[in-house]
């Protein structure tokens, strides 16, 4: 029994259609049908029917986040176990949700609303669009960014310990990495399910909100090269391109047009080792571990997406 | 219970101090210490206190291959394993290998000995040679191609079939890629016990040997400069630069002294889909499957070890 | 006085609109015009108003191959020059050739024809179109191979001692590097007035043809996105990606629906030196000096441009 | 007559030896003799005896700048034009300075002591570092950054107008880019005597001294690379990664023990066209062509030299 890997995102946009063409055009991603007023977009590089939901909304945040189990039975598993752990489930059908098959909703000390499934179609790709590499569901993206792949989330939180606590408690997830404060608080944390530092991160910040959705790119070069393709799409940058310490992964920040941030990722280390210790970083070495080199991330929760780009 | 990763490769050297000064000046690993007359290596990237060991010999081959499992008791329950699939079990004790917890040892229808453990000690690094990457075990190396850790490594079998179905029932690996020929008889797989398409591949061929051990690289750049660095150094490259279509990485093959063939490895994708099928290459589609751009490998497994650089 | 530049080649195509496609669609250039059943192209690098013409025609091959003199005026002098030598001048007014200033076309021992212009159009960019990299014509396109400009021309001729001497002498080209046979007789030179290694390169054969048109890409890390790239549009690749030796850049070779070989292009040296001393490869060191490491040039003149790929 | 290129810069170090141990094991440049108390080196790409001459001092500063003209005779012409100029001429004679023909040297607006030269010797490599790339002087070095050659060297000087002025009238350079304030004033200038953007930059400050000196490195991915080897050697860091807008070429800033801020540079465009105009980034698109994105440059001329780190 596991939580496989980050499933699906979300995200509540006050200006829709302007999401869209910003995760379409710059990022390249792909739209894959409309249904009540959702878009359902995917990466080149996700064999799900979708990753990403855009939402229409008055303000932007979060709708839910949705990881994967191994199996359709972790997800009576796992039921109980957030129940016991004092928070409701609501279970929805098959079918409630597009491709998808039974799921649950659930809070938890996160404060954001989790889905845990484990069915979901694979896209379908016109045979014109398969790629000779039949280990990669499509041909690469020629447009904009070309992310190739959901990556993590990371949060906002006030309360980093008790959020990331109950993740490794009833979701099974490892802390990797954290940042603690001169009394050994949790000010920042990096789980994970697999060899990927993490697929959630929390942060310390006094309200609740996105911090960022984090898509993989296809290397490390793409990585640079997307802050040429950013720069020509006069899209707002708020950090990097840069190195983080924790994870070690090459990045680089921007708002899409609801007010999100978004991170492009790539490279990075992988956990192989079974006895791996979580890696704390001391508060002399926060500036170490957020940012190795490169241009440090400005994004101020406090506004946030309470100011989208103009 | 699980195995959880390539642990160390055991290669046989006649020239054992130039296979040392290869692996050390050519491709960057360390020397960490000697033992018994063997050589104990690894990678910068490398925890482990070792993860190579040349040891010296008439002919070349392996020695042993080790992989490590997710807790001590998982070697209780392979062995268990194992002998029920008809292979005797040697146990080996704690300290019979430096720095290395109880053991076992293994023949399996590969026909390569194979050890299974859990524990081993960290490397031990000088404060100097540490590096503010706290999640690193020390700098990285400025010496040769820079291989940054172990990989996976790759056997050529009479038997694909059977060596594989092996470790799938008793080592609980998952076949992630496959070549097929016109009778859907498997011609080569890619088998893991992790996000990576493989920790060990099978190849058919006449003669049971090792086909190549692999190293990773820090960033597909990496690799085009290492064929620089090998080129400069006179080093006999046996296939590639390329891209293989199974595994999507990028690839350069040489011969070190002794005669064993070397892959450095970067890029690649990872398996993150809990409901992942195995890939089917077809006869028609294996050129692309091993080498969807980029120079063959010539490296001729009728030849091979018995054929060592001049 | 000095010819300054590769200003435009004009190809001609049996396949007019396929080649056109391939150029747009899979290496990324625009089409800005069309003119008198001429389509006129450039890369989103190339300042002028184009760099490359489509002419549609029976068979493949060579239309003209236009350098960019540094004043009108020089223009003159070669013209007198170029007559010295024993070849005719045919004058072509300005308004001859669209955004074009007075030019002059001629033969020479190449074989091919030439042509000398200075005054050429900038390309007019829309305000949308147009990037804050004041020094760049326009945005980075994101669209296949993303070419950023011309680079060179390569010819197979049986005469290259001739062809070479004659550029050398009467165009004021200077030699960089040269392949010789056993008699010390040149096989292949590569030839500049800048500091880049080759404007154009003489490769002997049997007949006089195109043997490659070159574009530059951005990066290094490009050119092994372009290998992606053109796999996934079935693109019939003839050579690498490697490095060559000589001029020490990165290559790609492919055939585009008309049946020429063009190739993509990276990476290389300058030479800044003003006492450069011509590079001489000797035969046992042309195989280094062709293909340093990587796939080699399967691209056979004999065959040529005479079988389109189908 | 042309001056050619850029050929070596005297820097004035406080801390000699560790100047040079900077320059050696971090940025990968090879010492090649000593003579009367100063470090001659060079880079691995580098085909001269030097291109930098470290020279003990109490201060940090600039010992000298030398150009190397297109040929001897050139040196003639331009001590007639410099002491036309109203500035003076000292003639040195072959053997003042090692491996290295006549030369003059001459104060001039910029208020730095340049000097012009043509002959210098090529530098002696023993047989087993040579490269079987044989357009290139030695083995790629694979030590620290790996710098391949010097590429420019930007100045900070009260009078940005009249010294680029003089160079330009002078020395025959070109105005390539420039950044002026609100009244059309220069307060940058780059300037080149080749499809370089520039060999030499002025930059408004109140004080003269040195900006930086920089040293190109063999690819874009090797400029992200060497950021991870000058953090491993707890190099203090002034900027960057990044890419200027200005030469588009990707940068890292950092400061050598002697105090001089040295540029890691790669990437970048080349000036081909015989029509080209300068550049001109006004004031709000400054910040634009500093930095098109990645972190700024940090580094104070008002501090400057005078603060070595510590």
């Amino acid at each position: 029994m596991a939580v496989a890997t980050l499933g699906h995102v979300e995200l509540l946009c006050p200006d829709l259609e302007a999401s869209r063409d910003h995760f379409h055009d710059v990022l390249g991603l792909e739209e894959e049908f409309r249904e009540d007023g959702r878009i359902y977009m995917r990466a080149w590089g996700d064999w799900e029917a979708y990753t990403l939901i855009l939402t229409e909304s008055e303000a932007p945040g979060i709708g839910h986040v949705a990881l994967q189990t191994e199996t359709d039975d972790d997800l009576d598993e796992y039921a109980s176990r957030i129940e016991d752990s004092g928070y409701e489930i609501e279970w929805r059908s098959e079918g409630s949700e597009p491709h998808h098959g039974r799921s649950i909703r659930f809070d938890s000390p996160a404060g954001f609303e989790f889905e845990l499934f484990h069915e979901i179609d694979r896209v379908e790709i016109d045979d014109e669009e398969k790629s000779g590499l039949k280990n990669q569901p499509q041909k690469r993206v020629d447009r904009g960014a070309e992310a190739r792949r959901i990556d993590h989330i990371n949060f906002f939180v006030p309360n980093v310990e008790e959020a990331t606590a109950w993740c490794e408690d009833v979701l099974d997830f490892s802390l990797r990495e954290e940042i603690v404060d001169e009394d050994d608080g949790k000010i920042a944390t990096w789980i994970s399910v697999s060899p990927l530092v993490h697929e959630i991160a929390f942060v310390k910040a006094p309200e609740r909100q996105l911090n960022h959705l984090a898509y993989y790119l296809p290397s490390q070069g793409d990585l640079y090269r997307s802050a040429d393709v950013l720069r020509d799409q006069q899209v707002q940058l708020t950090g990097g391109p840069g190195k983080h310490g924790v994870s070690q992964a090459h990045y680089l920040y921007h708002l899409e047009p609801s007010g999100h941030q978004i991170e492009l990722f790539a490279g990075g280390y992988s956990i192989l080792d079974p006895n791996w210790e979580p890696v704390t970083w001391y508060p002399d070495e926060m500036q170490d571990g957020l940012f190795w080199w490169g241009k440090e991330v400005t994004y101020d929760p406090e506004e946030g997406q309470a100011a989208p780009p103009e």
